[in-house]
């Protein structure tokens, strides 16, 4: 393939950023660990605590609020620990909430999707009882649209580097101040007891710098101008008259998502067949891709199983161009067609 | 301080192999999520499996058998899920093994370590029943002395990348071929749905081609090397009559590895007063540093708590030279001589 892949599957993973990439760099020139007493361990500390602030600073918490984790999965994991009899998860959320759902008696707790990352769908806050916890999933949201934790009357969130710009492999919880947690990994003091096991120091790094940008980039408006591109597609998408539905067009969004289901036209075919044309797109979450099955968002939401598999999810970012779209557009449409025509 | 640093705690962490280095810039310009189906997902795809085929022959087990997870304490973790009632850990385990030791009925699992982390001291491996699985902690081992998993006999080993030259924050489980496991973090079908959670593509970079040039370094004899210093360092210290202990140096003991008691003078003073004289050294493992409390692995092995709180680990690597080690037990007989004679 002579043309230049065009990737728009941005709320699967993102770009590093480059300031990330100095960042990890420059950690790699540490040698400490962080928890070692001596200079080269207290260098690396200081480089942790730098990105605890940046974090806390683009998520809208306090430092000593951000529990640095592997990933927003591991962070989702405190859930086991939490010493309550049921846990009910919003049935659209990621399968790392969804797997942590459980019934019982003595006590509950909400773990809610904040920004859908299949449909982009901001959620409304959910009805609770005072003294249930809530955990949000801003995963999504995090760099894309304000938020903040210590308006969110949340008592817990979870965050993933690789959505924003950062590394793979690091994330965060973030416990509210006075909240009390088990640990899901033990046999070590670090993170102030709440998270044991050696801080990864690079991702940790890159992390921290990757909120930053992430937060000044959303400060300057970058992701207007990428909500911008996203009506444009989805106005020439919708140009032909294919019965294509656009899911949560009417719903508030987040700025770069794009859902639509295709009638007569499985997602996972379309998946392939954009992606032979050099155009990276997905079908439900990465983190369920290859599993067949209905995608379990869109069924949440009422649509048929059939509706359900004819879903593809379109992501854009700070680095899609407006000639990227249109051109996507066309090809898709005219892949739409001849799908239709072999159907028929 | 005009001096250069000489660090002199290998065990607690390792600086960054070039090699590693390069794998993980490689991988930094690698957008795609190893778990997407599309051109850049299997891209990402195709290195984590490199890494792993590179780590398998590092510890000598099959590729399948390798879980990525965020270190060894997540691989330890792993114990937490096992479907016995009793957990039995050899007493002088890392804590992220010991804080998995638990009584009960219906069956047991022992967990072990195959070198000490502060004594390197080699254990012999434990009496067991048929059918009682076995953990064994290889973190301290892998690179340092060989060691094959598939001989091993073991159902499972913990290994850590920072350990041997690759970053902090990635390391694996190991799962003997057939042995069922259930994951610690659920939500994703991720390492055959032993571990969910978006991979490490950046740090599983760096420990694949950390573990291959490690176990070439080994292969090399470049260890050898390392034990002369160590035992010239050892013989340095132990010129002056001071009763000082070397804790195991009449039993097998990795390469790099010393441990001593200095009565009359404590374990973190030691570690002080050498970090101000410019070496990083270690009282207790890293991830115990900061607890005051006495030393669990000297007192496992018989010493007295007076005992255990002299005692500090000086741990080589291949970067470090015959001078600095000189050097080194030049100052700490000095520092010693200081502290007994404030003392008296």
């Amino acid at each position: 393939m002579s043309r230049e892949r065009v990737y728009l599957d941005w709320n699967a993973t993102t770009p590093l950023r480059p300031e990330a990439r100095a960042a990890m760099l420059a950690a790699m020139d540490l040698g400490g660990n962080a928890s070692s007493v001596h200079a080269e361990g207290r260098a690396a500390r200081a480089l942790v605590e730098r990105a605890r602030a940046q974090v806390a600073a683009a998520v809208g918490c306090k430092p000593a609020e951000v529990v640095f984790t592997s990933g927003a999965t591991e962070a989702a994991a405190v859930l086991t620990r939490l010493p309550v009899g049921a846990v009910e998860v919003d049935p659209t959320a990621h399968d790392c909430l969804w797997s942590q759902r459980r019934e019982g008696q003595g006590g509950r707790a909400l773990a809610w999707g904040y920004a859908n990352n299949e449909t982009g769908i901001i959620a409304e806050a959910p009805a609770r009882d005072e003294g249930v916890p809530l955990m949000l999933d801003i995963v999504q949201a995090v760099g894309k649209v304000p938020f903040s934790f210590a308006w969110s009357g949340a008592e817990m969130a979870i965050v993933s580097a690789h959505k924003f710009g950062g590394p793979k492999g690091v994330g965060a919880l973030i416990v509210r101040d006075g909240v009390e947690i088990a640990p899901v990994l033990t046999g070590g003091g670090q993170e102030m007891g709440r998270r044991a096991g050696t801080e990864n120091l690079i991702g940790i790094a890159g992390m921290g710098a990757a909120a930053e940008a992430a937060a000044r980039d959303l400060a300057d408006g970058v992701w207007d101008r990428v909500a911008e591109l996203r009506n444009i597609l989805e106005t020439a998408l919708s140009a032909a008259d294919h019965k294509t539905i656009f899911v949560g067009n009417d719903l508030p969004r987040l700025p770069n998502t794009l859902n639509l289901i295709a009638p007569g036209w499985k997602g996972e075919t379309q998946v392939m067949a954009m992606d032979l044309a050099g155009y990276a797109i997905s079908a439900g979450s990465a983190c369920s891709s290859g599993k067949v099955r209905a995608n379990r968002v869109l069924l949440a939401m009422g649509y048929d199983e059939g509706l359900a598999a004819q879903a593809i999810r379109v992501s854009l970012g700070p680095l899609t161009t407006e000639e990227q779209v249109l051109r996507f557009a066309d090809v898709w449409l005219a892949q739409y067609r001849k799908a239709l025509s072999r159907a028929a």
